[in-house]
């Protein structure tokens, strides 16, 4: 049960904390939505990897599950990139450009500080611009937030992954607008 | 130098950040101004309180700095605020229900996991309402994605206290959405 008495309890995640505080839920939807489907070099299955690598470091399972089927859906990979992300993706496709990104991500999660000239050369080598290092930063940030949230108010999560299918093709396919 | 090519190196911080890229800084300024000024249980002062001192146990120097200078505007207090944050606030009165939601805001400075029923039930006891407990989880979580993405793109940051008064002034009575 959550630390605090939620209007709908059967919520899971961040949907009960979002449903609990309309005012907050707004701009935190609106970043959400932009972040992750709104324009940017990245695509939306590759800013989904990013925001469900950041929650398994985090060890969110409610971010980590529900974002990483919606990088699934995105790229229509199937649930197993549930679990790969957890593995650091040995079995799925991803650019060095992704990979070198994701170490950015991962710097960011352990804290700011930790992003050195070294990381964000060795992204630019595999081809990243700007753009998509500044978007990194972001997501990672961003999601260190939601996972916080979610687990500081100590909310429930399903736990296995075919729970989450639906949910990820929703936020994939309709958006962050009716999370 | 910041660890992209801003369009404006002038300007510190996060607002070189939200000049960058506009259509992140709006849902990310919404939320400031949701958070920190708009209606709560909590004033306007207390929570940036909670924003400067989760900014200072994440080694955010800008953050933690504008922050406790909008905290010390809204109490009138003068900028002695800034150090007394860094030095958990002994010269400072602060009632014994914020001290025990500062508790709850480093324990999700840590990870959101860290939060327990017993941090939660010392805060309800010095009179900490459901609302009071969300917001300052919501807020902690928030500066943990500020900070990292203030730190995590390398921007610079003014050193002297005094730097950060008239931002401190700005934030607290003009707002965020004039950043």
């Amino acid at each position: 049960m959550a630390h605090i008495k939620l209007k709908n309890e059967e919520l899971p995640g961040i949907v009960g904390l979002l449903n609990y505080r309309p005012e907050t839920a707004k701009p935190l939807l609106d970043l959400a939505e932009t972040l992750l489907r709104g324009p940017s070099e990245l695509n939306s299955g590759e800013r989904e990897i990013i925001a469900a690598s950041v929650s398994w470091w985090n060890q969110c399972h409610f971010c980590h599950t529900s974002h990483a089927a919606a990088a699934a859906a995105h790229l229509n990979s199937g649930l197993n990139l549930i679990d790969d992300i957890k593995a650091g993706l040995p079995n799925t496709p991803v650019s060095e450009k992704l990979r070198a990104l994701l170490h950015i991500a991962h710097q960011v999660q352990k804290g700011g500080e930790n992003v050195s000239e070294a990381d964000v050369a060795a992204a630019r080598e595999k081809g990243a611009v700007d753009s998509e290092i500044h978007d990194t930063v972001l997501i990672a940030a961003a999601f260190c937030m939601f996972n916080r949230y979610v687990d500081g108010l100590g909310t429930w999560a399903p736990e296995p992954n075919e729970a989450y299918k639906e949910m990820g093709e929703r936020m994939a396919f309709v958006g962050y607008g009716k999370y």
